[in-house]
């Protein structure tokens, strides 16, 4: 629900209105341009709308047909910016990430930091704790990768962005990363996603499989319910009848996830594809249709990687990547960061 | 990886070899009609299985293509029969579950496990921890559900059934169910996976809304290769692109299914379909195509559910779909338990 | 739209008021039950609605939400039975067909027939145009295929049913075949559809790989439109993202499709799951879910099948086939014809 | 298959060679690079593929494991380039068409026709025979249509292209168009395919709704199979379990392409998002993952066009499409014809 302000309501009068709602049990959120409106995520009844639309200090009540609130761009029709590490992530500048799929030794890992930073990105991705679809599949370095990609990251001035699988290891991984990945599989883990809401820390929420738009989004209202609101969103490719192209990349939900939220998108060309030589011409796609950056797994000799090689770009084919992205965004007037 | 045995080794040659095995780090796991080999789920490489392929008392090795082992029909010819309180799944007779989406209070839980017990249902089904989309929608009772399902389930002499979103559920649920549910937005929460294969407790394992057949079996496979084997299967309709059918009913995994695995084959048509008169010709056509058994809801004022009202059957259609059912299952040599 | 009549107006007004619809360029179709309105397919301007709704023996104008309306069965309540032969579709009565994929031979087809008719099935099926994915594989014995499948149809009394690919086929197929298959590629072939409407011979129309349910009624509707109201609706497996059951067989599209239409529906589970052993159970599905018959493929040899050898059942499993839908049909109160 | 030739066989031998392969049945198509491999359709027995390894100025027989065989990259490994009007698909140039979805009248399509050529762009599309799925919608002009097209192409020395539904069309379509579409719903109308594979004149082919890629080759194989090998490839969204993007745009389906075939790829963003605002971003996304052109709609006022009106471009969009189309050509080394 959002409520209109009159805007010849007093600084007093809202702050009036305010309390009141508060002592109705309901949270007031900073809604519409420049504080125009106030948002309220709660389910309500007739009786409490007809109340509220009586209020001192609100023009009319309106109503959010979609039952995304706070992810909803009706709330907050400016963009979010998340910021991670000297990163800024939602706004005119395109942000890349970039790493391995798993940390694999410290000193895998530290010279991939070295090739993330020369290639001018500002992020580096490694995976410590791995969902495999095996339980008889290598699992990660757990809590030691972890470790390692902190070091590597502050070693080579790089923000850190590694994957959460279960509320136990939460505390693990806000030591020792910047921005926390949620996996695809996870997408619906609602004791999860309530878990990391409660953080001050930014969220990297992947697409599930055949998750809807919509779904997606509530996924992310659930992080934010709890008062986490840096939420970025990933798309990762979905599941359909196709499987030449491994998962179906997504698009067209960059456009349209732009009118549904002001969170920032941005697109994992990598997973989506999982072969090596078509994650360029996917990136380029993605940031063509406007995604805010992108995620790619490279490796220094992906013949060797402990998962996923085969998705995983040369180090030479990062530097084309960066080069092609930053022609592509700059003819739609942004730039790489 | 399958030894088959040679017929004609000693007893003592057999123990011999199981020695052997486990000196190597292998665990080895009963396979084959009547042990007539051993099966291991280890992933080797060529020098290992040169190596056993001469060990005494070993005639050939079978390699096995798919990546499930314990799940797969191969490592365990016959059916596995799965006892949850009174009832055995996996057999001859066909089992059915019912009870309300929700456990909404004790007594109205109470007032549906007398009318399961008076349909000649031997399991009560209940959420506690309800999976919602929205993180303003009514997330279920918790732990207080689980007491009241777990006396009434008493009151009644019935066993009882209740999903688990969470690691950190498995006390309380431990202590409470008879069958714990994995829902189908946790099929690859594989941390949860790992944490019920510690336990001596059957698990119904629900199929992930775009999960393949083999990835259901992955995620038995997690469960059971950390040593519980008492895995249910429970098809709940896919995502598809029809949506006048809510899911998909696959009924076809359940004969395609009875050939991968030996593991007990259930169907959920409440969830499938979503709407209750169509319940009844869908829960027919499971058992028709040779599932083991049915979970539907059912609500005494489906009206006043607090969730998936609509999808709940009648009390009276309860007692309709239990004849239904049982003549179906007497057409194809069966009956209901 | 839908002219509900005033049920005390006499013969004569309603005679009247026909022809006064007639002469606005309107066609009255009987609806309702027991004729209690009048249906009118064509688009309107709100102009002629509120002139409609002022006509004697109008008592009110019911809009249809859904863009079928032939097809629907707010027109027409009573379920429509189609005539193929003996064999009436659509009753109470569920009605078999069976027969190779294709016609090989003159005597292959007699043969086929001699089995067909002594498993109690009324109509035999077999392919002389055949739709094949690759222009350099079988493509059916054509004209003369349909000419065998005639006579052998004729030989054994029984009714026969052959695909059509193209309206230039129509001539030869209306004169050898009681039912008009239009396959699952055609369904959307409008051209196709509309030529069909013309004729006076019952149509088999296959669902679409991906056609939603809406889509399918429309593709009827296409057929209905041009006078030809004999259509017999067949579901024969989805395109999703499951291949290990190669198409979905969509099982819930029968109460589903009985809800939205008076046609009748059966099922075809040999295109379906395209494996042998699968045939049956699917097939006891679909009559448990409520279809009103079944079309299957059998061979003598299906070995040596010129096409989907695969998936023909062997004779001998058609007795078996017989024999349990027979069971399953008496269970839920209906019997094989 | 591919019959390898010797480097060193003179070019008598390849004579006699072919020769030799025309008396056993089969016909030699020039494949590989500068000819130096003969391609054969044909499916062959172990005898024959014997005899062929030994036959003079053979060096080896390469088998094909694909069942597309013309259509194949391998048989031809350099990018076939179509030629319609003054235009060049698939060479260095990314060519764009653009037009209303269906020709509404003569005065109209002549306007149209010059906001084309205006924009530069040099191919106008119009839809003559339309394929509605309700049959009582707007179904075209016919050949009226087509006659008004033609003749807006010559007054602004545009080539045109116009879909075909029906092979009884052909004649028709034949004289007015230079471009042949053959739309989604008819992408397995084999019979229609046959019928394009004798034209000479170039065939646009659309992606069924649920067409795999091999699928869509194969039904190149069928145009190309009769002697036509025109056939420009069309992307045009797929059927998923998401609605909110219309259809899926598969994107990823232009660099896997690409792998597979040698014919030219374009992109419809129009009918695959359906929604104005989207079909620029869209678009910009085919170009950026390496397409050889696009076809989108356009209106001079899309609120009353005839069909299709919420996807259709303002004219003012076209002129803003073409210019950051340009420039993301130029980022990958393109640029618009």
């Amino acid at each position: 629900m959002l409520l209109i302000l009159d805007a010849q309501a007093s600084p007093e009068t809202i702050e009036a209105l305010k309390d009141r709602l508060a002592r109705m049990g309901l949270v007031p959120h900073a809604a519409g341009h420049d504080g125009a409106a106030i948002g309220l995520v709660e389910i309500m009844d007739a009786k409490t709308r007809a109340e509220l639309a009586k209020l001192p200090g609100v023009r009319k009540l309106v109503p959010m047909p979609e039952p995304y609130r706070l992810a909803n761009r009706a709330f907050h029709p400016q963009p979010t910016l998340v910021r991670v590490g000297s990163a800024e992530i939602g706004g005119r500048a395109v942000v890349l990430m970039a790493g391995p799929c798993a940390v694999e030794s410290r000193a895998h890992i530290f010279e991939m930091a070295r090739l993330v930073k020369a290639a001018g990105i500002p992020i580096l991705r490694g995976g410590a704790y791995k969902p495999r679809t095996s339980p008889y599949a290598f699992q990660g370095l757990g809590e030691q990768g972890l470790a390692f990609l902190k070091e590597a990251g502050e070693a080579h001035d790089l923000a850190v962005v590694s994957e959460v699988m279960d509320a136990s290891q939460i505390p693990a991984i806000t030591e020792h990363v910047d921005l926390i990945q949620v996996g695809a599989r996870n997408m619906q883990n609602f004791s999860l996603l309530a878990a990391l809401g409660k953080l001050n820390k930014p969220v990297l929420l992947k697409r599930g499989l055949s998750a809807t738009l919509q779904e997606w989004l509530m996924a992310a209202e659930y992080v934010m319910a709890g008062g986490n609101e840096q939420v970025i969103l990933c798309e990762r490719g979905i599941r359909t009848f196709e499987t030449a192209t491994r998962n179906t990349f997504d698009v067209s939900a960059v456009p349209v996830l732009r009118e549904m939220t002001h969170l920032p998108i941005i697109v994992d060309p990598s997973h989506a594809i999982g072969v090596r030589d078509k994650v360029i011409p996917l990136a380029r796609a993605g940031i063509a249709a406007g995604a805010d950056g992108a995620i790619v797994e490279f490796h220094t000799c992906p013949e060797e990687a402990l998962s996923d090689g085969p998705q995983a770009l040369y180090p030479e084919q990062l530097t084309q990547l960066v080069r092609e992205l930053d022609g592509i965004a700059r003819a739609i007037g942004r730039e790489l960061s």
